[in-house]
Parts: structure tokens; C-alpha cells; sequence
């Protein structure tokens, strides 16, 4: 089997969150509103809803599964090399396809195995039914993991493969061992965490980047994890570029996140949100406009397993710093 | 040969930045006004007068060699295998010695080698001749390099082994493949970048915690590297800690970083500076007051070699974002 390495749509829906009651409906929404790129995971537990709105949407004739981008993600707990086509062909199972556009190491840092069996997606910790359960870490180098990725790379079950979360000292190391070069790394950015370092990094080393939570602390205001106050479509460079092009301020802040270079994966279950999230190339930033909403940055990081860990398992796990 | 592994010297002489006209001297001095903990690195360009000074101070009877802790690093142009042995006994013949109490990976990125008979130390650049000198990588993977500091350190020609440099996602995969543990990460730190998550999660695993330019600022003023009105020594909260301590502004920021559980390395040429500057244990520092210079915190990092080989090398090459 050949697959082409197709290029990635600049913007991909975001299956973060997304309930398993809605997500077959969202997806089959988004196919039909243009979507062709999906970011999916394990650990969104929603695969096979994915899946569903898949089928539904190619057998309406929406679009042909070549026609679409999907990219899917390695759970902490797969990482070991025994574990990773395993782990892959779960989600490919799941979501009614024989291979994926791309597959993705989801976090750079190994957690206990549990067997799909047991539970699925397994999430942080080994045993909810602990008394005092915790994340407990696996001890897999993550070079073995990288060649595992290859592996299923090289069998055809992923036409590319890729990387989350990695900072410049992760993905140094990792280019130094990768015989398939990781095509993509995918990482929060939004205009509070600009991250353009790492950016810059990742395009110098040819890989190309998607940033999740495109919006910033839109996402995390469902989860308690950041405040309203936080939103980045109040600022007023926004909101002026918002009035000069008669687009609204999320369509301008994604807009930003394109214009750099980067893809990006807003999530929305609304219907007129996703097709907003699209409309975003009939217009253009300016240099002052880009450089004004990139000087927003505070470093400010919405999704932080270390933070996110010990809140809830009491374990001290950062990834980051 | 058996040895017996140390405990460090809260307190060391660090070495960068001596000349080598005035090193020798100042080794001899620093372990004459009690200094034990002297650390050294083959890119500081100095270690052969740090020998000398070492021999005269052990010749003079100031000290055993038994009584010394002394720390050294590899250089980024010998992490391949087969360089590692080559690049620690270079360390050793310079400085005079048969074993090292520490040898510690300077920095997560591996350049190309140069052979010690070209150019030692080497320092970033593959060839200083080329017409637009640049930093090669080498592309040699860190569980290589660390597998090579094990088989050095079970051949005891290190009694421990560590690493500088490396951040939280670094520091997990060396975890998982590291079958002799460090004992030592060496890392900037200061008031202005106190790196509460990285210090913690490397005691979480044991692993002993030395910063350097533990005085901030002071460190780079001579490189050009920071302002002067960046000094942490003229913050209020520190003349306020001095006043009531009867200490220098100085010594309360040392002491801060030792009470706080890290090895400290503060660097001077000059005599009554180094005794300042050991003098730090006959006085406590309230918790409010630990507290009000923790702080200061800003992130500020005054040594990224992402930044200085950018702006002396051409060559964008960051290790921390």
C-alpha cells in the first residue's frame, strides 16, 4: 500500500471534549461545513463516534476518505514498543479506517500499561479504584517509543507520524535518533503562549506545527481551568482588526494562528461556530496587526499535565519547565 | 578501586569565567579559605591551571585530595560513545587528578567533534575558521551519550554522574533509561528564575539540585549579557534581610539558594569575595523572607545558548522553550 503524504488543511476540527452523545453529529457537521482535517485521540474517548460521523458523512457522499485528514493520538499508557500498533489499531478500529493521515505521540511521558479490557481510554492513572489513586509512570524511553511510531509508520497504518507537547530539548534528542522524521508537532499556542522559539525550532527541523486551543482560555473555561477574564478575544488589538475587517475576534485571533504558519484545531459543537472557524481566508492581518497580537504573549500556558496531575492525583508530573 | 560517594559541599567555587592567568591562584586561595567544592568544565578553558592550583594546595598540605569534591563537564562535541572516556580523561590529566567526584552532561545538545588535538577546548563552533562559523550538530542521541557516563563512572573514573541544563521532559526519559541514576542536575538559578517545578521534580527523583550564577545578574554583567539594574542584590527585600542579618545583600541571596535544599556555585576572583561568599552558615533566613525573594521570580534567564549562538554563531539553536 502507497499512501500519499497529503498536506495537512490549515484548520482541523478539535474532537477535545466533544461528548460521545454529540460527536458523530458534530463530525458528520463539520465534514459537511468543509472540515477535512479531524484531530482525534484516544484519550478524547470518542473514537468510535468519530467514526460514525465519518461513515455517515463519506456514505451521504460528502466527501471520499481521501478526502479527509485524520489524525489520531498514542495514549501515555501505549508507549511501551509491544503496545503502540496495538494501541493504533484500537483507534483505528474504532474509527472505521484502515489507516491514518497521522498518528501522534500525545504526551512525552510514559504511564503504566492498562490493558484496553480493563479500560478504555485507560486516562492518567492505573487504577481509579484506588484509594488514592495516582499517576504512575512507566519507565519507557521514549526513543523506544519513536521507533515503535516508525514502525507502524513504515507498515502503512500511518502515513505520518508525529509528535505533542515535546519542547527544543525533547525534539534536539528526538532528531537525532528518528529515522522517519516526525512531520508535524502539535502544541498549545494561542496569542497569551506564543511559543515561538519552540516554533521556530520545529520549521527549522522541517516539522511542520499544529497549536491546539487556537482560542486560548476559550477552552478552558468549561473545564474551571482558566477565567473569563482571561479571554483573548477582549483585547483590543483584536477587536480593532475585528472592526477594520468585518470579521468577528475569534475569526481574527485564528486567523493570526494561520497567517504564522501554523494549522490550527478550534473545537466547537455548534454549528454556526464551525463554520465561523472556517471562514478565514478571505481576509488578511496586517504586519501591525500580527505583531500586535503576538505581543500579547504572557507565556501563559492553559494545559498543564504537571499542574492538572496533582490537582487531581496528587502527583507532581510537569512536563514543561 | 572502591570510592566512596560524597555528599557535595553546599558551597562551591565555580570556575567559569576565570582567566587562566588568574586560576591557579584562585583555586589555591578558594580551598585555602575553605572552599572543598571546586566546579570545573573542559569548555571553561581553565582546567590545567585549576589542577595547578589544586596541586599546590594539596603539595602545601591545605588539603587531601580525598577532602575535594570535584565536579567537571563533558563538552557537547564529545557525546558520541566513543568520546565520552576520551574527553573525561582529558579532564583528569589536565586538572592533575585520577578520578572526578562528579562528571555532569554540560548541555542536552550534541555538536559535532573536533578532535582534542585541533582545538581543545572547542567550544560551539565546528571550525572558528570557516567564513561564516556555525554550530553543527552531531545528532548523537542522550541515552548514548548517558550510557557512555555510566560506563565511565562504573570504571570509577567519576564517582558520580549528573547532568546540567536539562528541563522536566528531559529529565522523565532520562529517568526511564538511566540505569546509573543522576545524582546532580546543574541548573541556572537565582530569585529571577527560582525553577520551583524543575527543582522539584528532580528531588521527587533523588537527584541533587546545584545552580549556577546563583547571584543572577551578576554573573553576565562583565559578558554583556545583563544590565546592571537587573542586580537581585538591590531589591528591597534582600537589603531588608541584610539589615536585619547584619549579612551583605549578597550573602542573604546565597543563602537563600542554600536554604532552600540546592548546592550553590558562586564565582570571584576576589579574595574577600570568597570568603563573603562561604560565610552564609552562621545565619537563617525567616520563612517570610524566603518566601518575599522567591518572589522575585520573573523567569529571567540570563545563559541560553539558544540566544548566544544565535547572536555570535547564526546558528538558532534553543534548548529551554
Amino acid at each position: 500500500m502507497v499512501l500519499n503524504k497529503k498536506n495537512i488543511p490549515k484548520v482541523g476540527f478539535g474532537l477535545w471534549k466533544i461528548s460521545q452523545e454529540d460527536c458523530a453529529e458534530a463530525v458528520y457537521n463539520a465534514i459537511k461545513a468543509g472540515y477535512r482535517h479531524l484531530d482525534s485521540a484516544c484519550d478524547y474517548g470518542n473514537e468510535e463516534q468519530v467514526g460514525e460521523g465519518i461513515k455517515r458523512a463519506i456514505d451521504d457522499g460528502l466527501c471520499l476518505r481521501e478526502d479527509l485528514f485524520v489524525a489520531s493520538k498514542l495514549w501515555n499508557s501505549f508507549h511501551a514498543k509491544e503496545h503502540v500498533e496495538l494501541a493504533l489499531q484500537k483507534s483505528l478500529d474504532d474509527l472505521q479506517l484502515d489507516y491514518l493521515d497521522l498518528y501522534l505521540v500525545h504526551f512525552p511521558i510514559a504511564s503504566k500499561f492498562v490493558p484496553i479490557e480493563t479500560r478504555y481510554p485507560p486516562e492518567w492513572i492505573a487504577d481509579p479504584d484506588a484509594d488514592n489513586p495516582r499517576v504512575e509512570l512507566a519507565g519507557v524511553p521514549l526513543i523506544e517509543t519513536w521507533q515503535a511510531m516508525e514502525a507502524v509508520c513504515e507498515k502503512g497504518l500511518a502515513t505520518q507520524i508525529g509528535v505533542c507537547n515535546y519542547n527544543t530539548g525533547l525534539l534536539h534528542d528526538l532528531m537525532s535518533y528518528a529515522k522517519i522524521k516526525p512531520s508535524m508537532l502539535q502544541i498549545e499556542s494561542h496569542p497569551y503562549l506564543t511559543q515561538e522559539k519552540l516554533i521556530r525550532l520545529a520549521k527549522q527541523y522541517n516539522i511542520q506545527v499544529t497549536a491546539f486551543s487556537p482560542l486560548g482560555a476559550l477552552s478552558y473555561l468549561e473545564l474551571d481551568m482558566a477565567g473569563a477574564a482571561e479571554s483573548v478575544i477582549e483585547q483590543n488589538v483584536v477587536k480593532q482588526a475585528a472592526s477594520r475587517t468585518g470579521k468577528t475576534p475569534a475569526q481574527v485571533v485564528l486567523r493570526w494562528g494561520v497567517q504564522r504558519g501554523n494549522a490550527i484545531i478550534p473545537k466547537t459543537s455548534r454549528p454556526e461556530r464551525l463554520i465561523e472557524n472556517l471562514d478565514i481566508f478571505d481576509f488578511e492581518l496586517s504586519e501591525q496587526e500580527m505583531a500586535a497580537i503576538s505581543a500579547l504573549n504572557i507565556h501563559r500556558r492553559f494545559n498543564d499535565p504537571g499542574d492538572f496531575c496533582e490537582a487531581a492525583f496528587n502527583t507532581f508530573n510537569p512536563i514543561y519547565d
